[in-house]
């Protein structure tokens, strides 16, 4: 045919992660590749009462259209739920989104001229990645390190002219690491100087396995930060349902880029997850899933520990659902990805999470949704796997 | 603040008919602005029946991640629907959407660049031209009369260098207006010679008044056309599922696009919708709607020709939502509507579902969520302010 498809859609390229879990989806692999959550987590029960409940009492606003902004119950939650000392969110500025992945694409479509831009951190979240480059900006790499994003690199000239910084302060995907409440202070500051937008997304926030959480970006720069949420982590990724908050007059831009995109955000997946939140369940839900991903992890780290070769490193997270491995220069996680296929285990390479320059010899694994049992058996046969790739890469 | 909006987002407006309903939502208003189907008509039994079942059965599919390109049951169900005699849809080529306003989105990011030459009806569907603006084509009104859009206006000239063609065959958004067979062929033989894409939009088709359905534009030229379709008219659009039938070539671009925009349509609605429709209840529904609002467009005609002026006309829609309105030259239906509303009747100006030059003297009327009583009364009054109108107008 004679048609022609737009030049961003001729740059499109699939997910690399979305491949690696076709092929991962056989139930003998053990699979480290995977962002899902565990279904163990999932509390059925009261979603499905809610969901009879929202069908019962009040049928017909739940299966009708809605406003594009969501069901304003819950993002009044949201603002509440966001709403902590001196910081007051206002519900105005909260909107709901189809997934916090829906977030990043009105974003981009707001914010990102061909050609603009844009600050990530080093490495970053393959999705916005994505979902930025429809919108073909010029990446600029921030130099990151164990503690997340380095403030003393947003120099002015690196900071000239960027549309925003994209940024995720805790348990990052892909890294598992958190910024330390100096850096995210520093940040800010540096942040509210420059007059630089900050674009937070905050998926992982509840999954510490201890201690309080740290203060958000949102809360320290709430006329600058467009901060993003979710209830895939806490409830079910199934239901679609994340959120946006964002000042005035970014918000009232998202709103109509929304209303193009998918006119709104199910009427009755958001009444659902209204009902389930509404009266205090997360406080004693989400223990049970730290406690849950807590346990997964430190299994992980001590099989690590046990099993991979000298020359291999990798953080220990303090919650969220991902470590990240670094391997000795010279050796390939695509090629040892092929090889641990091979023997049923998967993990998803490091490579496609920089923006620019990848970094091939880091991989990333996810523990939450495999059993301890299993989780040592994959760790060892990659252990097994290291150290023949670092001994071919010596002889090389 | 010093942020920079994206070229894009600046010129972003709200949807007028989105701003007209938020005034029309007062109870004392008879609206005919709505787009929105009868809530009479959602079959909220069988929703919470499906629901409770697809959460009893399997629950953590349903509130899992799940695959970009939808539910594998849904897609087959829907290829099913479409293959007739001598055309068989692939299930590989459907793609479920968060409403059919996402697959609008989704073709824009794919086949429109900046300056694109993008051919629409005239008038055409207001989202579509709101989608489709994001990604700054430029639109070319084909000419249309009664029957839809006019095949012989696409000249070789006409088609030079256009992506593609916007075309809604079935009762139409605004105006009602269904395409006889003989168009369609002509259109799918134009098409065909000039190896041009047809973006084929039909949430309507099911919504005939009496008689068969004709043949959509896919079943005559599967190659060349992107069929939409939805859930929304035949079962409840707050569930947000929607749907296209594509090419494989376009396909796999839909499929990475919607993948930024917001991984998948949640995998619960799907599950409901595939639920309470896999065993015919569509066949036994449908004709309820179809009953409905039947019986109601036709007290709205009986009540406009009783009581609109000579020299307003209008079309005799056999199925779908909408009647389309002519005023007499010169009588601005924006001022129209501003008169209505003072005495709370709401109904939608015509103006912006042009893509280029706006007849002002035009208005859209929907009849479904309105029972007769308030149609006869709202109807008179729309009646006086035109008698009214049209007297100042003959002055002027």
């Amino acid at each position: 045919m004679s048609w022609t498809l737009s030049q961003r859609a001729q740059k499109l390229t699939s997910s690399a992660i979305r491949e690696i879990l076709k092929v991962t989806e056989r139930p003998e692999v053990i699979s480290f590749a995977g962002g899902l959550p565990s279904p163990d987590t999932f509390p059925v029960e009261r979603l499905r009462a809610k969901a009879n409940e929202v069908l019962t009492n009040d049928p017909s606003p739940a299966l009708q259209y809605g406003p594009t902004e969501g069901y304003v119950k819950l993002r009044e939650w949201i603002a509440t739920r966001y709403s902590t000392g001196a910081t007051r969110i206002d519900p105005q500025n909260v909107l709901v989104t189809t997934g916090s992945q829906q977030a990043l694409d009105l974003l981009g479509k707001t914010l990102i001229d061909s050609g603009s831009r844009v600050l990530v951190e080093t490495p970053t979240y393959l999705g916005a990645l994505q979902a930025f480059s429809l919108f073909e900006p010029n990446f600029v790499s921030v130099a990151s390190d164990e503690q997340g994003l380095q403030p003393s690199a947003l120099t002015p000239k690196l900071l000239e002219g960027a549309r925003f910084l994209y940024v995720l302060p805790n348990f990052q995907n892909p890294t598992g690491r958190r910024m330390p409440l100096e850096r995210r202070q520093e940040l800010a500051k540096i942040a509210k100087q420059a007059g630089l937008l900050v674009l937070e997304d905050d998926p992982y926030a509840a999954l510490s396995y201890s201690g309080d959480a740290l203060p958000t970006l949102l809360s320290m720069l709430p006329d600058q930060v467009v901060h993003m949420g979710s209830f895939s982590k806490v409830l079910a990724p199934g239901l679609r349902v994340g959120y946006l908050i964002a000042p005035p007059e970014v918000h009232r831009k998202l709103v109509q880029a929304k209303q193009a995109a998918d006119l709104h955000t199910p009427s009755f997946t958001q009444r659902i997850v209204y009902e389930a939140v509404k009266d205090g369940f997360l406080d004693t839900h989400i223990p049970t899933i730290r406690a849950l991903y807590g346990e997964r992890c430190k299994v992980m780290l001590e099989a690590m520990k046990e099993q991979f070769p000298q020359g291999v490193t990798w953080n220990e997270p303090q919650g969220g659902m991902f470590i990240w491995v670094q391997l000795p220069p010279g050796v390939d996680s695509f090629k040892l990805l092929d090889q641990a296929i091979a023997q049923n285990v998967a993990f998803v390479p490091g490579g496609p999470f920089f923006a620019n320059e990848p970094q091939l010899n880091t991989l990333r694994l996810s523990f939450v949704t495999v059993p301890p049992e299993k989780i040592r058996r994959g760790v060892a046969i990659l252990g097994k796997l290291l150290r023949e790739s670092i001994a071919t890469a010596r002889v090389a």
